[in-house]
């Protein structure tokens, strides 16, 4: 629960009292996963609001929080607003849609809700670090991630799919984990060209690049990983722009320490691939936050103004798209250090060769 | 389009333009997938404003609206709101956070946002009478479900755990469908008294009833099925709370028809476990409706004033469970039509002892 006594400690002043209703964040605080429920937070106490199929599981996993086995939230929540003295609610505005606010003020007339983006932003930047135990998650997310590369690497032929790799890339992630963490992404041969395809019936061919990028999920946590491989006969032109992208990553990653901007970060390999005259091809963000969400804050991208802090976990994965031609993307996932990175993804970076 | 014009037509006198930010709506309206995207509909146009990674594909695949390639969504929403002198826009309540609204309100100050229900209202009531394309990609999402039972029937012994067999399940739908409707649902023994528990690590036993909820997606329709089967010896007890349960199901079955409302389906199944003792033993509705989400209108609810219609595609899914000791429910998923329904659900309801 120590994230979520930070929670309580970082409510500004004017703000009386939080109401969580995200289930993503909801899992954060509590380590409890529930698809309907909310979480209430004041400056000295918090309150977990759920209903009859979750409140027993809830009752007995989740410390330090009074569960509530609610009929009626809005009764509850009233309660809660009274007991508390509560005048000053902040709602997650990025997660509330209209409907369900506009019944809180219609039923709550007397409370200013604050609508301002400063309870997500508070919640998202507690997230950005993360715990040992969130560590640790990730870590075996990514390790069965890997076992899925390993175990594809058999398993792709030239009778062989995109989506025939995609499925078996699938099936081997949910026999070993809680689930996918994303649409798994296979494409090849001219279809790599495109960074985020999704995978088609084009048989694999000689002389294909083969982009995959895939993950696992364990207890909510996610991995993030892409290695692109070469069937059968490969280019010199493919093998140049595979190197300038595993530099221009090496290049990020021997860059990643405590205090540095992330658009930095990013602008460095940007600048790296401008000099090859790839000023482009490159149409993504560097990298991104993983943790319950596949993608979180920090965003690595051309606008991302947050320093990278030691407990961070984010994704470097540069790319270069040939349109019309083929692509190759590098992703590692790593942890933020003092003066450097743990690299989460350990599998080799040289191309592989099928 | 067809549904896309009766929507223009169903627009109220006092909208003239509605913002569909639901990416499911959007695919329900256009036949395409995308993440991020708008599509905008007056009384006389449609607009789809998607970004550079859609764009080629949607210019492609969508007719008779005008395809936008959005480097600024505000501005083309703008242009649009001149070009039909839109002054009075209804969204999508619930779907549209409050965050996205309040810019919406700061940069739009001219417009008068229409955030009651009735938009979402018309979208949602259109969804609910499935055209032919529909039906058949429904059909063939059961068709695949009805196979990973069959398989699965042939994969349960008793030195399998509740995961091993929702792994199974889960492998054989994603090898053969575009995914999982919902988390499969594998309980056993007394887990099986919950009615939406998780796989667990328990071995199966004898004596077991196994209830399995499972159902695959199909260009985004999705199935629904679940069967309740018996491992080893079957106790009186428990046939004979798995016949009251298919005779419920038969009940409400024989009652479908064009005009009966969904909470009298549900309140005839509710009042026929009465005459057994069972008051709250059946703890969740009768059913749902099934489309592009798992759960969409009607709610066949104790609640449910929606009136059936031919057209409609909904679960009929009664369940009893005896808490502590075991569980039993029977869903089929149907299309209602004019004077009964068809089952997509083709395989038997008696009894399987594995």
């Amino acid at each position: 629960m120590q994230k979520l006594f930070e929670l309580m400690k970082a409510l500004p002043h004017d703000i009386d009292c939080g109401i969580i209703s995200n289930s993503v964040n909801i899992k954060y605080f509590t380590k409890f996963s529930l698809t309907d429920g909310l979480l209430i937070v004041t400056h000295d106490d918090a309150y977990l609001l759920t209903d009859f199929r979750y409140y027993e599981m809830a009752k007995m996993r989740v410390k330090d929080i009074s569960v509530i086995c609610s009929k009626d939230l809005n009764a509850d929540l009233k309660n809660i607003f009274k007991t508390n003295s509560c005048s000053r609610v902040a709602i997650e505005s990025s997660n509330v849609v209209v409907k369900t606010f506009e019944s809180y003020k219609e039923r709550f007339k007397a409370i200013n809700f604050i609508t301002d983006s400063r309870f997500d932003d508070i919640i998202l930047n507690l997230r950005m670090i993360k715990t040992d135990y969130e560590i640790k998650k990730i870590e075996q997310a990514q390790e069965i991630t890997e076992l899925a590369f390993d175990h594809i690497l058999n398993f792709i032929s030239k009778d062989k799919t995109e989506l025939d790799i995609a499925r078996e890339l699938n099936a081997f992630i949910l026999n070993n984990s809680d689930g996918l963490s994303f649409d798994t992404i296979v494409v090849s041969g001219s279809n790599s060209s495109l960074p985020h395809g999704t995978p088609s019936n084009k048989l694999i061919q000689n002389g294909d690049l083969i982009t995959m990028d895939f993950g696992a999920i364990v207890d909510g946590y996610h991995s993030d990983m892409t290695r692109t491989v070469c069937f059968g006969e490969m280019s010199s032109e493919k093998q140049e722009i595979y190197n300038i992208v595993l530099s221009g990553q090496k290049l990020a990653l021997d860059s990643v320490k405590e205090g540095i901007v992330c658009c930095d970060l990013d602008s460095l390999v940007r600048k790296y691939f401008r000099k090859f005259g790839f000023d482009s091809e490159f149409g993504h963000s560097l990298g991104h936050g993983v943790g319950l969400d596949i993608h979180e804050k920090p965003s690595l991208s051309p606008r991302g103004n947050v320093e990278l802090k030691k407990g961070m976990v984010v994704t470097i994965e540069p790319g270069i798209y040939l349109s019309g031609k083929f692509g190759v993307r590098i992703e590692d996932m790593i942890l933020v250090t003092e003066n450097g990175y743990k690299n989460f993804t350990k599998c080799s970076k040289n191309l592989i060769c099928i």
